[in-house]
């Protein structure tokens, strides 16, 4: 519903088989009795509408074999794993596929580079939607709900328009469009930060905290934020441009036309050319400069200490405009903050705000390199896991199975 | 209800009383019949609901007395001004207290500077409880429900702890608890810029808008945020501190420890400086300076012309991590905006994130310099329009009356 909005009978079985498929597909199998006292339901209401949930085909029930303890052994209530949805991480160096069932389970996965023909947006639909239908080809993909596409770039909400995304080279490419009419699916997409948050707050290092900050350093550095519980979006879907933070007036030219960006200062291939290597060797090129300054290379280590500074600063506005709880960090500033935790902390704390900064943990990404991924998977759940009735009624593929 | 959770019968009568109740606060007098259509219930339910918050002594129902058009003409519902509050504006000049009545009318006003003390907070406790006595004192002032105090500074939202309010010299003070045990009412205390946000968004100049940033500058300055129609709070209620963004590395030290935040290249105190006036003459010492940047005075106009270009740094991190769709300016930043929106405008764009700026509007605050005060108003009404039932309940002093 709408905020603010009230809420009839009907919009109010909505609520609550939402809130029910949603908690059994963060949670995995909860017991009927956990449901019960988690969402502040009575016990009837709660059986009432896993039934239904069972014959939508989403949920399984399984009575407890075994007793424990007195009492009557409560339900389990078993997400569906075959229902499922393709998900789509597309970045500079390759394409990872996987298909992802309800409850967050990985039942496969498929990863390509990209063709010779680089960035160019139809050669990478094409490999896209091969990677898509050799997934779909498996047995355990009869079910499936859509696709979701995690980019690196700025991604309208509405409809998936890649409005800017310069290590792709692309402006306004309507690839969510592309993918979909070759698929006669629905194919949603976002920016990769903005999923990866969704996904460390379900089932990574920030399960369960409200006011969450994900920042994901590669060539360049996307921020996602949950604010209260709910995915920061802003009025077009574009919030978390953490990358273009002016940080430095006096600083280096940024491909987004401005100077003195946050992410050329912490970028990859910043570190790389401080540490004395060729930009653009990626992750692996990371790995081998955060060795060698763990090694004693001093050049390496004199370049890591001075991205781990500008980490504090870039971190410090995050507290102050969003005073997280939790702050997860991914790529190349999960690597730097593992050897020089001390000098980011440092450069964060350079500042009396004492208050906000008292709060803040900062971890390293729960899902590692997957976060993003996983979060495409969440984004093509999502209209299913707000209306459930709606949208098994909308997918024809998905048919109801009695018991 | 916590997000996320089920909603029970008992719950949703409380979720709907609590949406009648917060639209004719918003709104004004409303038909049952533009309830009914808003709210998505059916037309008795809205009666029902009504004659509820009626019996409550919370609204008003009104037969009109006049039909217009053919058709039963529809009751009116109206909010009950003498159900009020006391806001109180706390700054560095002076303390501003209103009686404020459901529906958001001012019903009594009392402005004091502070006592030749200072700051020290014993003195302005006893200053601010004047001023709430004088207004408790008034015949309207009968069914008062509680305080709500506007602070420039980091406030916990718990319990409004003044963790640290750099202007007043106040750090960790427990002013808020010190009111209450002056007045054996509940009294909540916020951050300016956070509560000014709630009152732009309400009755301002972004009604309706579901993602806004509030800017205002005074000494300091203070940012407070709409995300997806609801306030960002963050974790201890702390965000927003948009006035210690890093915007120059090299710049000027700050009261905060750090150096180059964005107040120190906005604040009014840099502009009087700037234009070679003497630090600390106020609102009334800023409005000279612009009005002499207008007229042609050479040193006025470059201070003017500087900030506006800091500004728009300022303005431009604000887009690229929240996506607004309206910034709202208040205070030093709505009197440089008024006559050099070009500078603001072209430093806003010194990027290529075009997806976000063609998207935002930026505007003069719609209450001036009341937002802050009317914000302290919402938050003492805050609890009401969340529970009516439970709230009349608690607060003896609403004494039920028969229509």
């Amino acid at each position: 519903m709408a905020r603010g909005s009230g809420i009839s009978q009907d919009e109010l079985r909505r609520v609550n088989l939402s809130a029910v498929l949603a908690r059994v597909h963060a949670s995995g199998p909860t017991s009927r009795a956990a449901l019960t006292a988690e969402l502040g339901l009575n016990r009837s209401t709660i059986g009432d509408l896993t039934a239904h949930l069972e014959t939508l085909g989403l949920v399984r029930e399984v009575r407890p074999t075994q007793t424990r303890g007195t009492g009557r052994p409560s339900h389990l209530v078993v997400p569906r794993a075959d229902v499922t949805v393709v998900a789509i991480g597309l970045d500079v160096d390759r394409i990872v596929a996987a298909l992802v069932g309800l409850g967050g389970v990985v039942l496969a996965r498929r990863e390509r580079r990209h063709q010779r023909g680089g960035h160019d947006v139809s050669a990478v639909a094409v490999s896209v939607l091969q990677s898509i239908h050799e997934l779909l080809a498996l047995p355990v993909a009869q079910r499936c709900l859509g696709v979701g596409v995690s980019l690196p770039g700025v991604v309208r909400s509405d409809d998936g328009l890649v409005r800017f995304a310069p290590n792709l080279g692309w402006v306004d490419e309507p690839f969510a469009d592309m993918l979909q009419q070759g698929l006669g699916f629905p194919v949603r997409a976002g920016n990769d930060a903005n999923l990866g948050v969704l996904a460390e707050h379900l089932r990574g290092a920030a399960v369960g905290v409200d006011d969450v900050a994900y920042v994901s350093g590669g060539v360049g550095i996307g921020g996602g934020f949950i604010v209260d519980g709910q995915p920061l979006r802003g009025s077009g879907g574009y919030a978390g441009e953490i990358g273009h933070l002016l940080v430095d007036s006096h600083g280096r030219p940024c491909r987004c036309g401005s100077t003195g960006c946050w992410e050329t200062q912490v970028g990859e291939n910043h570190l790389l050319e401080a540490a004395g290597r060729l930009p653009g060797g990626g992750p692996s090129a990371v790995a081998e400069v955060i060795s060698a300054a763990a090694a004693d290379d001093a050049r390496a280590a004199t370049a890591v200490e001075e991205v781990a500074e500008w980490t504090g600063v870039g971190l410090r506005a995050i507290v102050n405009l969003f005073n997280p709880k939790v702050i997860v960090l991914g790529g190349v500033l999960a690597q730097v903050w593992a050897i020089r935790q001390d000098v980011v902390i440092r450069s964060m704390s350079a500042t009396t705000l004492h208050a906000l900064l008292e709060q803040v943990q900062v971890v390293p990404a729960g899902l590692g390199e997957d976060s993003p991924l996983l979060g495409a998977a969440e984004l093509a759940f999502e209209r299913l896991l707000a209306d459930p009735v709606g949208q098994v009624a909308r997918v024809r593929s998905l048919e109801v199975e009695s018991g």
